[in-house]
């Protein structure tokens, strides 16, 4: 175990670390030869949380998802990457229900307590067949070591699988959280599509859940950007099953608990922007001295949205003026008098003028894997954080590819 | 002359098309060969109208600009091109004053007269001893035949001139209306910096004339997309000396000159997107059917910034997906069970989902220089058209390109 930080340890294990979860990743036939589909399982019925896109296209996966969880309650997730089950209409509504059924039936639980989930090519209908017999032979090969097989198998172009789990202490005992998640691409159509899989052998009542995942993905997943687009599967979904016998009501537990929630969510957020279609660096963007929150976040926003800002930080140029602009068109409230730029821990730029900085040294530091940004707009207190990724000629060759 | 509309021709002579404007463009040291600096010149005092930058952040030689339109005459332009005076403060407005003062001086006209415009590198000073040579030079250059120097002249990375002018019959004399512009990208840093100077000797009072122009600009050049962010000095002027001794007074005789007007315009702002950078094809994105026109604009500018869509045309692929993917993510209101989609005149996608389609024939359609995109909301009767860039390997390239 390595220590992290005060609360909690990072430990092996992913979605499979909390007591009580199962997982696999298999190879049905959706995608030629990679693994396609994922199965979480809880032997425990867990309380469940979640939070979905916020596109006004929806999956036809994700439109069963959210109604399967209207009970909050939630004992397994179907996962299949390679085909999106996206504006693919009643039959689509219908493939997912049956997906549920296959899982429930096999596992011998509800139908509603199934999650389903999809990623990969939209307006294709889904090849059931595959799923039908990928479904026998999952449910079959489910263990308390099918984590990364499962992390793998929910992967598109993002090639590499992402999990993080922790223990903590609450109550004398220890509690864990895990997770996994699938980042920006996929095979094709390539969206931003973004997944995470969170589970936790806590006992949580399904309200308080919701609230701290809410918050964690607000600090966390919301926080990335790749490209802009957003994506008709976009899934964070947090079950807890209650198995470590602690049982989480107290707001110092709470926060003990958000604690580590939040340090896994973020930790796969940013390996999502590292995994993202091309990425070459992250910036760590920090917007400090707005007036008020809303105003820090369109700033920093805008400036881990522009493709100017993009192409400069992947050329390693110090080029302060096109984050200077982004702040001007970003609509927020700025004075443009006032701003301070950081690159690195640099001043490049002081009350919107060139503030002498050299110049050798600012493109060796944005040569790095990681750079940071930091703009300062000294109106108030009020801050935010994103983190994005570069733009580079990988970017552009992966998302321009012919369909195969 | 070419017959391209019902009530106007195009001609030749840009800016210098309508009687008693001259202008000229030269190369006065603020780049390392190419031209550098225009002017523009009208003989009469002109009316003047101007559309800027939404931006917060506005170059000073914009702001010096504004102060000088607020009488709403004009008689010069000096534009240059390789220095943005932005970010330059109390100096960058003394210099662009001062640049005034000097073509005001040897043209013998009041400095409020002389309008400043500059595009190129943020945040370093103006090289005021190279400009100073240059306005001695360029003002004893002026003539009737310098439009395509002076066109030159304000460009950056776009390397190709843009012009364009027509004449048009009101009240049975020859009314002329010219003009120029530079599109996206600057030396560096680039941004999407847009200029236009249009020029017209008919006769049109100060209101009249910023009421066409408003609504010229946003069918033209507030329909462009090339990579979504703004610039600190963009710029579309027009200026009306009355040496037709046609005065436009009437609602048919304005909507005769604001035919021509919208044409100029409009052919200006597409060439903007055909010379944006690394562009290699234009997208005509047209959105019907939308309930009010800002929830047609809100698709159409989300479809056109969309990296993912803009790689897809970059490779040809029909990827209607990404397309109907933006729509649900653009923050219209739309029912997205409605949603059709073509690729020029073949449908793709009914009502949000797969449309049998000849995927060759519509690759081959997309390997076009300009293609269109259409979409259709079935919701009402409102539209917005955008012309958008796609996203290439140069784009990365000359964004990424370190300062030399």
């Amino acid at each position: 175990m390595k220590k992290t930080a005060r609360n909690f340890k990072t430990v092996e294990g992913g979605v499979c670390a909390p007591s009580g979860f199962m997982a696999a990743g298999i190879h049905c036939g959706i995608k030629k030869k990679r693994k396609d589909l994922a199965l979480i399982f809880s032997r425990d019925v867990c309380a469940a949380a979640g939070c979905f896109t916020t596109s006004a296209l929806k999956s036809e996966s994700l439109q069963v998802a959210q109604k399967h969880l209207a009970r909050k309650k939630a004992q397994a997730v179907i996962v299949n990457s390679g085909n999106a089950n996206c504006c693919t209409g009643k039959q689509g509504i219908r493939d997912a229900e049956q997906m549920c059924g296959l899982v429930a039936k096999a596992l011998n639980i509800p139908a509603d307590y199934v999650v389903p989930s999809s990623t990969g090519v939209i307006g294709e209908p889904m090849p059931m067949n595959e799923v039908k017999r990928g479904i026998e032979e999952i449910v079959a090969g489910l263990s308390r070591e099918g984590n990364l097989d499962a992390a793998g198998a929910i992967l598109t172009t993002d090639m590499l699988p992402k999990e993080c789990a922790v223990a903590m202490r609450i109550q004398g005992k220890i509690v864990r959280l895990g997770g996994m998640a699938k980042g920006a691409g996929m095979i094709h159509p390539n969206m931003a599509t973004m997944k995470c899989f969170l589970t936790t052998d806590a006992e949580v009542g399904a309200k308080l859940l919701q609230k701290l995942l809410s918050r964690a993905v607000e600090n966390s997943f919301n926080c990335i950007s790749v490209d802009g687009d957003r994506s008709p599967s976009d899934t964070v979904l947090l079950m807890a099953n209650g198995a470590s016998g602690v049982k989480i009501k107290s707001k110092e537990d709470a926060e003990v608990f958000y604690g580590a929630l939040s340090f896994v969510a973020t930790h796969l957020a940013k390996l999502i922007v590292r995994g993202g279609e091309g990425t070459t660096k992250c910036m760590d963007i920090l917007v400090e001295g707005a007036k008020t929150k809303d105003d820090a976040q369109k700033v920093a926003r805008t400036i881990a949205n522009s493709n100017l800002v993009k192409t400069a930080v992947f050329g390693c140029d110090a080029n302060w003026g096109r984050i200077v602009n982004a702040v001007g068109y970003s609509g927020a409230n700025v004075n443009m008098n006032m701003v301070d730029v950081f690159i690195g821990d640099m001043k490049v730029c002081e009350n919107c003028r060139f503030y002498p900085f050299n110049e050798k040294r600012a493109r060796d530091y944005l040569s790095k894997k990681e750079v940071r940004l930091r703009v300062n707009l000294k109106m108030g207190k009020a801050s935010a954080r994103m983190w994005a990724s570069d733009l580079s000629y990988e970017y552009v060759r992966i998302n321009a590819e012919y369909r195969t």
